[in-house]
């Protein structure tokens, strides 16, 4: 079974008349295209009649439904019937059981059986190359952190970088502390304490940073510089001090302190200051995707643009990495079938199969996902949200899956497992390697990170329009029909080449709009 | 048993002679107490020899102890010796076996039988008076926030409010963002999950804040307003708007956002604005005690110092706040024996119980406690760190048991249940509506937080000197011999004074140095 939302069927696309769009010939409902809604008696041009009023991004019974019958859209059972549904009723979350997940015991694996797709060349970005081979987007100097004891000072250094430093060397973007609530106070030999720690490592060593990496420790907490980043995960730190040690008994202030930092943040800005950025195929893009803040729509709109985008680049030989275990979890039968061979389905129902216990060990399941923006938008449940979810994966084979906080060494469309939560996902994305971030959304966030540059995709013209200085491209007009999923695609590929290579500006740049780092502790803190 | 930390004998108090010092007539071991430690033939004053060289802070055995003897500190077993000892060798931590914690089955319930300490009359500071009768020592500007999705925005407003409306309101010290990782992605139904929100929630209520809050929400998120912060918790709310929410249709772009916001913020300052400090009792003080960084003196000097203040702040009719349930963990028979009552006896039981099945659900324990830096100062174990960690709460009785995130509304000295984790221990303490933080650090880090100001004292004269620019007292003057617990007690009972007046400023208030707010939630993410 594959999702084709190219076929998702417009009803009626003439304006100002009732609209809805069913993404799959096997849907029995379809989604209301109205901005705000449709009431009691809408009809549409193929004769069905609105028993009651249905919000904007909802769905309507397209048949009867009898009780107990499956409730399908994308292809897909999301429920089951609680009553029996007529034809033209609003079937929202009430009306629709939640069925169970796929079991992992019996999923098909590596069934896709499809020819890769075709490869597509010529295509280029401006980018800072690394010594690894990573390429930059960005060039910034990242000072970590050892623990959350330093982050004040940090703070404080970094305020006095931005203005003292930062503007005698001009090829450098900006600096950042990364800087958490993890490092101290936390259980850091229990299982999956591996997770922050790895997540850490790899943040400070992100292709935007440069290879430049410096740490400033406490002294006393647990994770100490040389497990957090040792010399063996860069081979140019065996040759240059990388820490600063706020407890070294050298420091006689905290002036003596600040002025450590600063004399080794300026050291690395010398040396990133050296960097310009060249010509580089799109092969070296590392493309982040996520959703976050989902309506009905996200599934019809926003997410299968972004996955038509997903497949040029995987096209291109870039890799993009889609993440979110609690959204994909309904869906894995999907993906195991386009794992690209049997190692690598194993790892998705591997990582799926650790998030169920972690889950469970807390008392809770995937259902604890949708929130009540996304069921306002429309969302039924974690099954409807997870298939709308995946559409941004596109149709490639899946070709690796990671775990949380690893770095992605591997090329085309990647499964780097995380949690759903928007930050958290993020920074481990960031961990990941990626370059560029792609996130959608349907009811709106002014999301935006300081490490990358993140594309803001609408998946409603509305929120485009009334958002228009943080929205950065609105995909809201395919559920219009003015434009096509592939058209949307094609304009999403062509701004991650041009903010990439820092022709175009994300608004989230723009108004300096970052969040801080969300690390994944799935251990206790003490 | 009680600690009796005043007995403690310095067995030599010259200078530039070998020092060490024994808290309890019963210990079978002492700390050296000269900078830099003492190398091996160091001969004290009463004869012993020292056996090989033992760094400063670290135990010296002043008897021999057979394989499988208590090592005994501050009078109660911290561990057996697991080869035999001889007097004058270094005990440091691969020498004492980890003791199972004391079980929660057979403790001593409210057996301590003593009269309340005399009343101590007089006392006040400057503060400002709440409707709800707390009082602030600071009057500062909050702004929640529901979720990490607005927090950017909300930093990005807090910067416009500070640079352009801040300096119009002189009686306002400060604006704040009440940021943080929570609000979506979240398991919010799990068992625990009221945890962080009532921790948002009394966050929002804490005195510095003049019972003024605003939230900003995004809209579409899990934790909703009326959630966070119900109309119910502050009858002020149900007059007057306080929710800023980004979604809503009448926010035309990111700067009608933004100045709504400020729109809101200024109708706050200008109600803050009219306060102006009173004189209060010293019975209004609401202040938090916590140990960071501790090192093997913590328990001998700063800690004592800090709990005879402790003893004179509930003398005073104060509310004072002992917290970090890993570092009480190992002497909860010396506080189910000190509590004033059975009920708080049993809630004392209750919250370790609590303390233990979350640790064990992550597969860890206690042990997990003790730092690198806490070992290299000389502790040994948890144990050892804890009964060091308990002397904060001087010898009151204990009145009340709250649990974490919980708002205290009772006088005396109250266990408020938190990780010892310092950043989410101070967020718990001001959630409690601590309006004054202590805390004591061994081998010293820069804390501090925006909300409250916050006293660091210091376990050794070292690091006073070295850090003298962000040590506010130094405890060190007790191990040299230069003062006694007594006086250096009084001189933080006094500087608390004068701190919550607002007559003298912390180095951390001095600096800036104000670290984030770290939630405590023990559910699942998703």
């Amino acid at each position: 079974m594959t999702l084709n939302h190219q076929s998702g069927t417009l009803l009626n696309d003439q304006n100002f008349r009732p609209r809805c769009v069913r993404v799959d010939s096997r849907d029995n409902v379809a989604i209301i295209v109205n901005e705000g809604g449709l009431p009691e008696g809408s009809c549409f041009e193929c004769g069905l009649v609105l028993l009651e009023a249905v919000p904007e991004a909802h769905k309507v019974s397209l048949l009867d439904i009898p009780r107990g019958a499956p409730v399908i859209r994308y292809g897909v059972v999301i429920g089951h019937a609680v009553t029996y549904i007529r034809a033209g009723s609003w079937v929202h979350e009430d009306l629709v059981s939640l069925p169970d997940p796929p079991t992992l015991d019996h999923l098909p694996i590596a069934t896709a059986h499809r020819e890769p797709l075709a490869p597509l060349d010529g295509f280029t970005f401006e980018g800072f190359l690394n010594a690894d081979g990573s390429v930059g987007t960005k060039n910034i100097l990242g000072i970590t952190t050892t623990v959350q004891c330093v982050s004040a000072t940090v703070d404080f250094a970094v305020k006095r970088i931005k203005a003292e430093l930062l503007p005698r060397y001009s090829n450098v973007d900006d600096a950042i502390a990364i800087t958490h609530a993890y490092g101290c106070g936390v259980a850091i030999h229990a299982p999956g304490a591996e997770i922050p720690i790895r997540t850490l490592r790899n943040l400070s060593l992100n292709p935007n940073l440069g290879g430049a990496p410096m740490l400033v420790s406490l002294g006393c907490e647990k994770l100490q510089p040389a497990q957090l980043l040792p010399v063996s995960s860069l081979p140019i730190l065996a040759n240059e001090p990388y820490v600063v040690r706020l407890q070294d008994e050298q420091h006689l202030s905290f002036g003596d302190i600040v002025n450590a930092i600063m004399e080794m943040a300026e050291k690395r800005l010398i040396q990133l200051n050296r960097r310009t950025r060249t010509t580089r195929p799109a092969s070296d893009l590392v493309v982040g995707l996520q959703c976050g803040g989902s309506d009905a729509f996200s599934g019809v709109t926003a997410n299968p643009a972004v996955g038509y985008a997903a497949d040029l680049l995987v096209r291109a030989g870039a890799t993009v990495l889609f993440s979110e275990v609690t959204e994909v979890r309904d869906g894995i039968h999907l993906l195991t079938a386009r794992a690209m061979n049997h190692a690598v389905a194993e790892d998705l129902i591997r990582e799926m199969a650790w998030y169920d216990a972690y889950l469970e060990r807390g008392s809770v399941d995937r259902s604890a996902n949708p929130t009540p923006g996304n069921k306002r938008g429309g969302l039924a449940n974690i099954v409807e949200k997870a298939l709308g979810s995946i559409a941004k994966a596109g149709t490639s084979l899946i070709s690796g899956v990671y775990g949380p906080g690893e770095r992605v060494i591997t090329k085309g469309l990647i499964f780097a497992a995380t949690p759903a939560s928007d930050f958290v996902c993020g920074t481990l994305q960031l961990a990941a390697g990626m370059n560029l971030h792609v996130f959608t959304t349907g009811r709106g966030t002014p999301y935006g990170l300081a490490m990358v540059p993140v594309i803001k995709v609408a998946s409603r013209t509305p929120l485009a329009e009334r958002w228009k200085d943080l929205i950065d491209l609105n995909a809201g007009s395919i559920a219009s029909g003015d434009e096509t999923i592939e058209e949307v695609g094609q304009r999403i590929f062509q701004l991650i080449l041009d903010v990439a290579s820092g022709r175009k500006e994300t608004w989230a740049d723009h108004w300096g709009l970052h969040n801080e780092f969300a690390l994944f502790n799935p251990a206790p803190i003490t």
